[in-house]
């Protein structure tokens, strides 16, 4: 070992030891007959003193140390006069004896501080300098501990790490997949997985009953800021059990990861159905840390003589509590936000609460006190608080409503980082009723929810709902997955609905057909995203720079 | 859930619980007024009872049950008239109450039993039926703990798992990498990494100082029992470290992983020079469960009037314990067996030491008693013993007597597979003096031995020795590693004396000597392979389909 202990490691009951480190030169400060030498590791950084007076020599070699040298140096632990209480090593230093260069560095290209002054050009082109830095090793770190605690918790109710392959049959309908030439057999191609949905599934033929893999995945997709060409996910898949007890099992890991990784214990872990979801919240991921929640408002604000309300088809209201005091200009710039492209909606309705009971509305000309009397009456709002309306198309009203509402929250402070709330949002659409690429791995294998006889009617009025989960946590959706088709006739029957003809469905799942022939048991699984953290962007592809965290990567498999 | 217990479960201490089991149909026997079912899932196998005068529809039911089909049965555990105690629930049965078939399935084209009828062929094509057999989920299951005992046991001494990329960045030389052509940029391609060695070298770059990764390579080489298209290493990397640190780490591995999923303690783990190997063994992967070794017999059988011996650069002998009582027959099969083409010696000597003293060798023409007491004495062959010889050229008489001293261990039953004798072989050459596309990985970043001004010469001498090594354990490379080079100039001269040019130099790894200028620490690492384990080959590709086991995949790498 060129060390006999980290840069973090030193406290004051070593003080006396002979020790040996090793790590990177930090800074440098020369201050007459002293010169001190922040050496830093991965584990801390610990100041190393050097006299001029007890050894020029030595002192003359610390004063020529450029920034990021790799140094060991020997010395002996020291309590400090000036302690550092910021720094867990900040109450001893060490006074040098022998000072090995190991690598001299050239200027890196930016500091190696965790505030950098370094853009995100530079810090990608040098990925290597930029991962010294603290928060992104600590972010590598969090990454690593999520990473062996989902291990660890799903190791200790049996279910098994299996590999799956990586280079495997292209499909027909595959055209967003990665391939790969074959030298010998030159004319075809292999393709790199989306996703391990059919080999899993064929692990629960198999009678492997509880299967989980921590898995790189692959989709030729135009990049956006959660999509990325190759990704990561904790991928699972069950037998023998029923939605409930999958949604259990990984509540039970979300606790697992939040206790051990982060010291924090989530609260309930509600369920809410697709429906409740569009209907309360306008989306399917909905950010369930504040209220704020939608108000159907056509029942007190149609047929009054309004026409851009009573010629829409749904108008949708938010109450935000405390939000009366925001000045003409705050809300000229909420109109201005919600018609930008980005948002589209034609523009806002505003009902302010005032604290003595009057109203101050944007439609005061068609509604007088006692109607907007009646909107907080339906809504609940009171004195203090502010409706905002939009109307329009029900699908682009929630929409637009769901990115208000958010902005909304962040205004107000309700989104607090630190504050986790998670959900389940069940019963998902069985289909959206067309043939996507992303079908054959979503939609295709999800089962229906009514018995197989009543749901081929449903499916085409799009009424039917299928056992299908996400779980989302503050409105990012961490994965999700489904109740599968373990029947060939039930599954025959959807491919022909979601209008595979029988020799796609065969090219394409012909494998997994054939196997659900031999003893198939119902089965049903999840996947949950983990964002991507490649060392280094300049020597592979350009996406896989992201940092990771708790807010993972949409995840549209399983 | 669709069970309340597996079917490796239940025992006496449950007798009068109300259970529901799931699983496949292994078998059913009629007994007349008797019908049982032997249930079977991952965890075991439950006896169920159907009895006709109790309940003759469910038992009518129970004999139609085919062969894997999934069922779910309701019922009593009860205890057994006529135990078995072969298997861990044979105390017990279940008298069924209610039977539910959750699939039916088609008869299985082989049986699902640890001794199938089934041949390779067949068990490849319906992998997942394959899978279903006991063995195959035994293996699995081996590899999972393996895999999660490696991770336990890094993490606990601070190693973090990082992922590194896949789709990499195609460097011209790799003409053996897999590509992947761009969609976004047509005519440029991506490469699979056929190790990550270049990232994690960056991450020690980047002061990431214990890195590890269980991660899928790939090569696009011709197919061989241990070398697969797509195989999965234990990949690790430290900074500040020496040579015997890393060996003492991954022997700390070894240790945890043969007492944690073997429940086994290994002995010594000896470290042995190349040299040394080459020169006892002729090979650089020694299986030293038992003796056997080589003896340079040219001092006792050179100019004694035996051309065959006299002309040879080598003469290299085995003494075999106890096997004098050869028979003429047996003798002749060993010399059929050296000279097959596999083999490719020209012959083989053979001396009996008889149980009374005297010896009978297939020279006897040219060497009398004396001579040949001179063969004992100098290779210690005792009454009862066998002394074997073969002749020519050094390097091939090596590899031809090693292939040999493995078939005696074989047939004198001394390679025990319960036995497991672990070894480091260190001191590997520099480098074997040409520029493969394998060198890119293996040899071009092994730091040489003698300090950095002395090794040029000896490098062109072919006499330069590296700080690499390779774990060895009964004959198998688990897998193998090196010190690296450091410093931008070592790194320079290799590639020189490699036969890069700098053009080519740089285009493959001008990215890594670009990092060296900032500050890379001193740092060494290692890789272990993992054997691919892949649960379908239909539906991948045909080369990972080989069961793991502790005979790993040689690794190339690291």
């Amino acid at each position: 070992m060129l060390r006999s202990n980290t840069c973090g490691e030193l406290r004051p009951e070593h003080i006396g030891q002979t020790v040996t480190l090793s790590g990177w030169v930090q800074r440098a400060r020369n201050l007459g007959g002293l010169t001190f030498v922040d050496l830093r590791d991965r584990y801390g950084i610990t100041q190393l003193a050097f006299n001029m007076d007890t050894n020029s020599d030595l002192c003359g070699q610390a004063r020529k140390l450029g920034r990021e040298f790799v140094i060991q140096a020997v010395g002996t632990v020291c309590e400090r006069e000036s302690k550092n209480m910021q720094i867990p090593t900040g109450e001893i230093e060490i006074e040098v004896s022998a000072l090995t260069i190991l690598n001299a560095a050239d200027t890196p290209p930016f500091t190696i501080e965790d505030d950098t002054d370094g853009g995100d050009d530079l810090r990608m082109q040098y990925r290597y300098l930029d991962l010294r830095r603290g928060p992104v090793q600590r972010n590598l770190l969090l990454r690593h501990r999520i990473n062996i605690e989902t291990r660890k918790y799903l190791d200790s109710i049996d279910f098994i790490d299996v590999e799956t392959p990586v280079l495997i049959k292209s499909t027909p309908e595959g055209a967003r997949d990665f391939v790969v030439p074959s030298r010998m057999n030159p004319g075809q191609f292999y393709a790199l997985p989306q996703s391990p949905q059919t080999f899993k599934q064929l692990l629960m033929v198999s009678g492997i009953d509880k299967y989980y893999q921590i898995v790189k995945c692959f989709r030729d997709e135009d990049l956006r800021a959660d999509r990325q060409p190759e990704f990561t996910q904790v991928d699972c898949e069950m037998s023998f059990v029923e939605q409930e007890d999958i949604l259990n099992t990984f509540e039970g890991l979300v606790r697992h990861l939040f206790q051990t990784v982060l010291d924090r214990e989530i609260g309930d872990f509600p369920r809410m159905t697709y429906d409740d979801a569009m209907e309360k919240y306008g989306i399917d991921k909905p950010d369930i840390r504040f209220g704020m929640e939608f108000q159907d408002m056509a029942p007190v604000t149609q047929n009054q003589g309004f026409n851009v309300f009573d010629s829409a088809e749904a108008v949708l209201g938010i109450v935000v509590p405390g939000a009366a005091s925001f000045t003409r200009k705050q809300l000229d710039g909420l109109t201005d936000w919600v018609k930008r492209p980005q948002i589209g909606a034609r523009g806002l309705v505003y009902c302010k609460v005032n604290d003595d009971g009057t109203f101050k509305s944007s439609v005061d000309k068609f509604y007088d006190q006692d109607a907007l009397a009646k909107w907080a009456a339906h809504t609940g709002a009171k004195p203090g608080d502010l409706m905002l309306v939009l109307c329009g198309g029900l699908d682009a009203t929630r929409k637009q409503l769901a990115e208000l509402r958010l902005h909304m929250g962040s205004e107000m402070g309700l989104r607090d980082p630190f504050d986790f709330k998670p959900l389940w949002v069940v019963d998902f659409p069985l289909s959206n009723g067309t043939k996507t690429p992303s079908a054959t791995t979503r939609c295709t294998t999800r089962s229906p929810r009514p018995s197989p006889n009543t749901w081929t009617y449903r499916f085409r009025s799009r009424g039917c709902r299928a056992n299908a989960y996400d779980m989302v946590i503050n409105g990012v959706e961490i994965g999700g997955g489904s109740i599968r088709i373990h029947d060939k006739d039930v599954q025959a029957r959807m491919f022909d609905l979601l209008g595979f003809s029988p020799e796609e469905a065969e090219a394409q799942f012909g494998f997994l057909m054939n196997a659900f022939r031999y003893g198939a048991p119902p089965h049903g699984g999840l996947a949950l995203g983990l964002t991507a953290c490649a060392p280094c962007s300049a020597a592979s592809t350009p996406s896989a720079t992201s940092s990771p965290s708790l807010k993972t990567t949409k995840v549209a498999t399983s």
